[in-house]
């Protein structure tokens, strides 16, 4: 498999012109232009990083979130309270920049310049919302909960109506992104490095979901629901499918 | 184990006072004053999300990094070339928000409103220096290359002089941070929720190194070496030792 360290813009139902942002600055070497590959990074991942603006200086946020084809739901509970200092949240939020990184190994070079990550991510720029409308919000907050956690929202109990006023949802359009991701070897193995006779190649990484761990007050008996105890084993960070 | 989520000013060599970015904004269920924390979140990561301001905007780039007691050390050259825009990098950087999270888990509550991540994050604030001094740089880029990879520096080719002037270095104080870490089960245990007798708890999540994989162009015979054999089948995003 050959190397890749890519970018592309993903129009929000294909048509928009590259922005400024978004263009890709690096030689390409495979393009990747497709909507499907922004789907796929948000779809292996569960952590997202909200960069926002706070008294004018940069905030780097990590938070859950969700999404469906045209927008990207964030969890907004901590970035509204480090946006606290402005009187309204709402105007406050401002641009932002949302990155989604999954790592998935060292590449281990002969040379320590050629040395990095293989790694996918997706940067989704843009201007939130604070979601207000509480049908969207329902289904935003749907959406992110099935999206962390599949088969728990209609498992536990849903948000009662104070619960649903408790909750800051952020949405951004998935209108500007870039999407970047590195795969296979070190770059370095057609180079006269390549006659040091040193090993080169990959460290994979790898994440898996452990067995569940039940809460110590649980009554006993209580079984642990299918849709949980399936993930047990199986690969996180990976796409669909 | 209780659960948590706390925030912590942590001051470079203590006595700093807490500024309005980092003092803590949540009840704290325990404290995590100690600058041990940081520094255990940034020995147990290895990727950064960098946000910085480009035109104005917030952008977070994903990076490595290194630190010793006093400086966290990130690879510039992505962070670089968003900054393009600007005529002269080392001005443009400005200020800087640093947030490495490690999730270490779901959390599955009785209701969806409760639910969550388990995670441990690390924020840094402050104005990022290119490194120039050739000195700190190649000291740097050893602290970076040696956490990401421990053994590759010594094992692999160093940094020719080109080398090293083709690598934008950024140095950031590790001055001003907030720490937060979430453990344990959810916090719905006493409330009126455990009485839905639904099973409630965490699925952790663990990252594993796996066996290298070596470069197809490799000279047969090529050993991988001890340092790297060793790290296959070991945790990642663990605290050291």
């Amino acid at each position: 498999m050959s190397k890749q360290e890519t970018g592309a813009r993903v129009a929000a139902r294909g048509g928009l012109s590259a922005t400024s942002r978004t263009r890709h600055r690096r030689l390409r070497e495979q393009g990747r232009t497709d909507r499907a590959d922004l789907m796929a990074v948000l779809a292996a991942g569960f952590i997202a990083h909200l960069g926002v603006l706070v008294d004018g200086a940069p905030m780097v946020i990590p938070t859950s979130y969700g999404f469906d084809d045209e927008t990207l739901y964030l969890h907004g509970s901590v970035a509204s309270r480090s946006l606290q200092a402005a009187k309204d949240v709402k105007d406050a939020v401002g641009l932002a920049c949302v990155t989604i990184t999954l790592a998935d190994g060292l590449v281990l070079a002969r040379s320590v310049f050629e040395h990095g990550v293989n790694y996918r991510s997706a940067m989704i720029y843009g201007m939130p919302r604070l979601v207000t409308d509480p049908g969207e919000k329902l289904r935003g907050l749907r959406l992110l909960s099935e999206h962390l956690a599949p088969g728990q929202w209609d498992y536990a109990r849903q948000p009662s109506r104070k619960e649903l006023a408790a909750t800051a949802l952020l949405a951004l359009p998935l209108a500007e992104a870039s999407v970047k991701v590195r795969t296979g070897p070190p770059d370095d193995g057609d180079s006269e490095d390549a006659a040091l006779g040193l090993w080169a190649g990959v460290l994979p990484l790898t994440s898996t979901w452990g067995d569940p761990v039940p809460d110590e007050g649980l009554p006993e008996g209580t079984a642990v629901p299918a849709h949980i105890a399936a993930r047990a084993g199986t690969k996180a960070f990976q796409p669909p499918g």
